[in-house]
This record gives structure tokens, C-alpha cells and sequence, in this order.
């Protein structure tokens, strides 16, 4: 980890403090070690990380990098900055695990005007914990102050994975047909997406008055049954333990995030195919309700922008349910794959 | 590439133009075909990018995650975005070469209040070209629109490169010895590091009146025989092409970032060891002389902040230098190893 921006690097001269940046080095240095692995070259690198790769057939880097778009106005709003790290290291793993990849390792990139040293440090002990939760070493990062980009109080989270897979098990959904069934598991919230509605709806996160917006986030909801920040807030559900042990059986993996149901689920489909999910089949969870209910959403909309409940779909053989349930009891039959008639490559009948 | 983030996902209900989005994923599409490597494996992972690692011996993989630090608010203070790009994947590659590592491929990430469709696919361009000047593929990345986290008219952008070396030819410094000579790269100019300083120096990119910063950057100063703006944004060299040749001969290898030489060099040698350059061995460009005279900065913060005209520094026996030099005739002897006295670890003397 490196607090060696242009910014960070600097000297009081120019209005950054760098003993400040190699105090947090040091606090960051130590809740990264938790998470190193055997494969991590310790002692060589000073300008980039080192990772052995260790003994595969033919092994294929799956690589994704992500931010956690505006959850992180949330964060900020709530001064809560313990669990957006959690959110991002979660995102990505989920991301390349679409592939049947296991993760290796993650570098983050933390920018900001004005964010303070146990802030910053409380974002990388969610990273940490949620890549030691997975074994996947933090091998490094960038911090940068930049308040001439950001505005105050606000910051930025960039996120890199790298993980493998052997080339002959990797998951892209090319043998997926018709009748094959389609496993939901469920989300833990909304996960990383539909914020910038969600915020508007409530009018939390927009930088307006922060005693309006933390009354907003502190009332408490019966529906929910927690405070409205708690389930906004809620961290992105990792999949990865849980799905591993069934990798084999399966023939697709949709994570669920940007454009919802409607779009995600349509990227790992073969041409000519679509979606269609049984209303009814799988519990909506009380926020993504009241959502629609505060912001007088359509459904259409709804499915369009939210998970829905619906954080991962697995797409295997009708016959093969059996045996993912046995391994994986929590998963759902939330529909099937059908051919396309119309347009539309997601019905939610 | 996506632009599948919480915002860019969006609809326009939440102030967000999702056509916009689709349009600049094709256009960056384009772009990035050029960067493709074989291995990258096309039509699969929408979710991730995909690479085949190849036939090593025992591959050990080098990352870093990066951004451009306040370079960026000179290109926003000068409206030019097609060079970048290029600093940020330039930098990248040099880190990561200081192992020894050939780069494989490269992501990206960038965010902003509302940076224009063409700004953005400038941007990309200018990591495309430097990507594929190297062989790297640029694989994939994400775009995100958050007005509500960025100043007006500012952005930030992180790169991750993911590169591999052979395990038994990682350079790590660790053979160094007292009387080793230094050899010196020249570089372009700051590089990506020192603009926090320049730019308070000159008063531009610091969000001041348009025209008056307008007025500074377009300045000619004689010494320079180009404008401030052009001389502040020249692109961060790239040193692969150059030093691959001369890897095997080589011990260590510094990139002179942020710290400058003082901090730069000192991070790959053994305990106890210092560096010590010959003053007037290399050539100082006229925009270091230029910005200590105008902001009359010490010399010792000189050294300390800016690469002084050394991008990277070479350590190898005394007696490869004619081996290295046949292979990269611009190498300049500029110092040697020396035991360490004091507290120093660079002596400019």
C-alpha cells in the first residue's frame, strides 16, 4: 500500500502533510497483513505488488474494476465508513466469480478532498475483512488527496480483482438451452445498485441539509424493522463460498447489479433466448417495497434498476437442481430460460 | 469496458441518461479492440475480462493501482484530455517493469461530475495508444457520472495493470552492492508527480479565474521554447521498450515518482546503502529550473518533490555498464552505490 500520489507525497508547502500520509501507511500496512497469502512476495516491490501464481493446467486471469457508485454519498451521509469497503471487495469477487474464478488478489485506488486518517483506515479494514473472509490477499492501493477534484467531505473508491480459472472450467453460458432452470439467491439489500434513485426518493445523500438528511436515515421503518440508513447501508452479500461448491453444475452466473434483473441477467444468455421469472417465486425484501411505494415507482422500473432480491441467478439443467440444492439449500427455482418471442429477453410473469 | 456503475446504469428519472451511456460503451468498444492481445478471450465475461495467461515456468504476476494525482486538474484547467491517458498507463508500466515484468493488461476507471462524452472517449484513446505501444490489452473498466462526489468540471481516473515475470528473473535489488553504478533515464518532464507544488507556483489548475489560468499556461517562456501548459502536461514516459533489452544486466530498478529522487531510489536498496549523483552528470530540464526559480524553491526540495529530469534510475556492476549502454545508448552514468554515513540515503553532491 502506497499513500504516494502526487498529493500525498508532499510536503506542507504545497498544503498536504506527509508525515500524516506515512502514519496511515503504517495503520494501513498492518490490517493488510491479516490477508496476505503464501503466493504474496514479501520484501520485493516497492512500486508494485507481487503475486506467485502457483501450478495450473491452463489458467485464465479473470480481472474486473469497479467502484461502488453513489452508496458512497450514503456512507458519507451517515459518517459511517466501515462497511463501503466490504461493498466493493464483495462487488468484485462476486463479479469474476460469474466466470468460476477464485479470487487472488485486490488493489484499491482511495481518493478524496478531506476524508480523515481513521475514516480512510476504516475503509481498508472493510476491504481487508471482507477479502480475508475469501481469501483473497490486499496487495495494494493508491490514497490520494485531492481537494481541487473532490468535493469537501467527499470521496471516491475504485476497486481491482484479479482471480483464475482453468481455462476448460470456465462458466460463459454457451451451453445454456431452453427449459434449463434459473437459481436465485437472495441479496443482502441493494446491494451496489440503484442508489442515485434511492437517494432521490428519500432525499438522503445529496449533499442538502445534514440534519434533514440524518433524520431521514434514523427513522426507523416498521416494514424494515431496522432505520432507514441501516438498510441502505446493508454491505453487498458476497457469493463466493456459498456458490463454489456447485461451479460444477452450473452453466451460467448472472451477478445482479447495474440495470437490475432486466439487464443483467440477459448478458450471459446465448442469442434468442430469455428469462422468464415466476412473480411470486422468491421473497422482495421489504426496503426494495417501500422504495416503490415512497417513490411511486413502476414495476417495470423497479426490476429495471434494483435486485429485486434477487443478488445472484445460477442457470443450470432442470436436472441438475437437485443436486445445487442439496449443496446449496438457500437457492430458489425463480423461472426458466425460454426462447425469445418478442423483444424482450427478461419477462416477470 | 462498462458503464454499468450505480449512475451510469440509471435512467433519467434520476437525472441520469442511460442512452448516453450505451453510445459511449460502443464508441470505447472501438477504441479498445485495438489494444486486444490473443489472449484475451473474446464473447465471454460480462462480468469481467478474461485473459490466458500462457506457457511460464513458475509466473509470478505483478500489479499496481495508480492514479495521475493533480496532473489531472491541469489537463481540466487546459480542456486537453487526450494526454492523460497516456500518463496514467505510462506509469503504470513502469512500475510494474521495475521487477522486470512485461505488462499484460490494463483497467481503468473513471469518475467525474459531468465530463463530456468526448473528453471520456479522449481519455480512453490516449490509454488505448499507450497500451498498445507496449502490447498491453486494455481489458476492461468502468465509468461512473457522480455529480454529487466531484467538483464541477473536475474528474479522477485510477489505472490497474496486472504484468508477469519469470520468479528467477525478478528484479528486487537484492544483489546490490557498494560501488554499483547508477544509471540515469532521462525523463519528459514532471512525469505524474510534483504538480501539487507547480501548480501553486503558477497559480493554474487550482480552480482559480478561467482566463487568468488560461492566461499562465499559455505563457511562453523562452527557456522552455514551448507554453507553461505544454511543458506541465508533456506525457510520463514509458521506459519498457527501452529497458527490456537490458533487464538481464540490471539489479535494480527505481522509478522516480512521488518523493523524487531522494524518495524514489532509496526504496530498492539493501539496509545500510545509499546513493550518491554527481551533480551536473545529467542535464536538469529547463522546466525544473524554471519552477525552482519562479516558486524559489530550495534545492533540496527539488530533489525531494520533483524526478529532476532522472525518470528512472538503473543499479548494475561497474562492469555491465558498456553491456548496457551498447543496448541503451541514453543511459547516463550519474552515480554510484555507496555505504551509508548519516542518515542520508541520496546524496546529491
Amino acid at each position: 500500500m502506497s499513500t504516494t500520489n502526487d498529493s500525498g507525497q508532499e510536503y506542507r508547502a504545497a498544503g498536504v502533510d506527509i508525515d500524516a500520509g506515512s502514519r496511515l501507511a503504517a495503520r494501513i500496512k498492518e490490517i493488510v497483513a491479516a490477508t496476505r497469502r503464501p503466493e504474496v512476495l514479501a520484501g520485493v516491490g516497492p512500486f508494485a505488488s507481487l503475486f506467485r501464481l502457483g501450478e495450473y493446467r491452463d489458467p485464465v486471469l479473470v480481472a474486473s474494476a469497479d467502484g461502488v457508485g453513489t452508496k458512497l454519498n450514503l456512507a458519507v451521509a451517515m459518517r459511517r465508513f466501515d462497511t463501503i469497503g466490504i461493498d466493493l471487495v464483495n462487488h468484485s469477487v462476486n463479479d469474476i466469480l460469474t466466470t468460476g474464478a477464485e479470487p487472488l488478489f485486490f488493489l484499491d485506488y482511495i481518493a478524496s478532498a478531506d476524508l480523515g486518517e481513521d475514516d480512510k483506515v476504516a475503509i481498508v479494514r472493510g476491504m481487508a475483512s471482507a477479502c480475508h473472509d475469501v481469501d483473497c490477499a490486499l496487495t495494494g492501493g493508491e490514497t490520494a488527496d485531492m481537494p481541487d477534484v473532490y468535493l469537501p467531505h467527499a470521496f471516491d473508491l475504485a476497486g481491482f480483482i484479479v482471480g483464475v480459472v482453468e481455462r476448460d472450467s470456465i462458466i460463459d453460458g454457451h451451453a445454456i438451452q431452453e427449459g434449463d432452470a434459473l437459481l436465485g439467491l437472495p441479496s443482502s439489500g441493494l446491494h451496489t445498485n440503484g442508489y442515485s434513485l434511492a437517494r432521490r426518493i428519500f432525499n438522503v445523500g445529496l449533499g442538502g441539509d445534514p440534519e434533514a438528511e440524518k433524520a431521514a436515515l434514523y427513522r426507523t421503518y416498521p416494514d424494515l424493522g431496522l432505520t432507514l440508513g441501516e438498510a441502505l447501508l446493508a454491505p453487498h452479500r458476497c457469493y463466493y463460498r456459498d456458490v463454489k461448491p456447485v461451479l460444477p453444475y452450473v452453466k451460467g452466473i448472472a451477478h445482479v447489479t447495474g440495470g437490475g434483473l432486466i439487464d443483467s441477467v440477459p448478458r450471459i444468455l446465448p442469442e434468442g433466448m430469455a428469462a422468464r421469472f415466476g412473480r411470486g417465486t422468491w421473497r422482495i425484501p421489504p426496503v426494495f417495497t417501500l422504495i416503490q411505494r415512497e417513490g411511486n415507482v413502476s414495476d417495470g422500473e423497479m426490476y429495471h434498476v434494483f435486485n429485486m432480491g434477487l443478488g445472484m441467478v445460477l442457470v443450470c439443467a432442470m436436472s441438475e437442481i437437485k443436486r445445487v440444492r442439496s449443496r446449496l439449500p438457500e437457492t430458489r427455482l425463480v423461472g426458466e430460460v425460454v426462447s425469445q418471442a418478442g423483444e424482450k429477453r427478461v419477462i416477470i410473469a
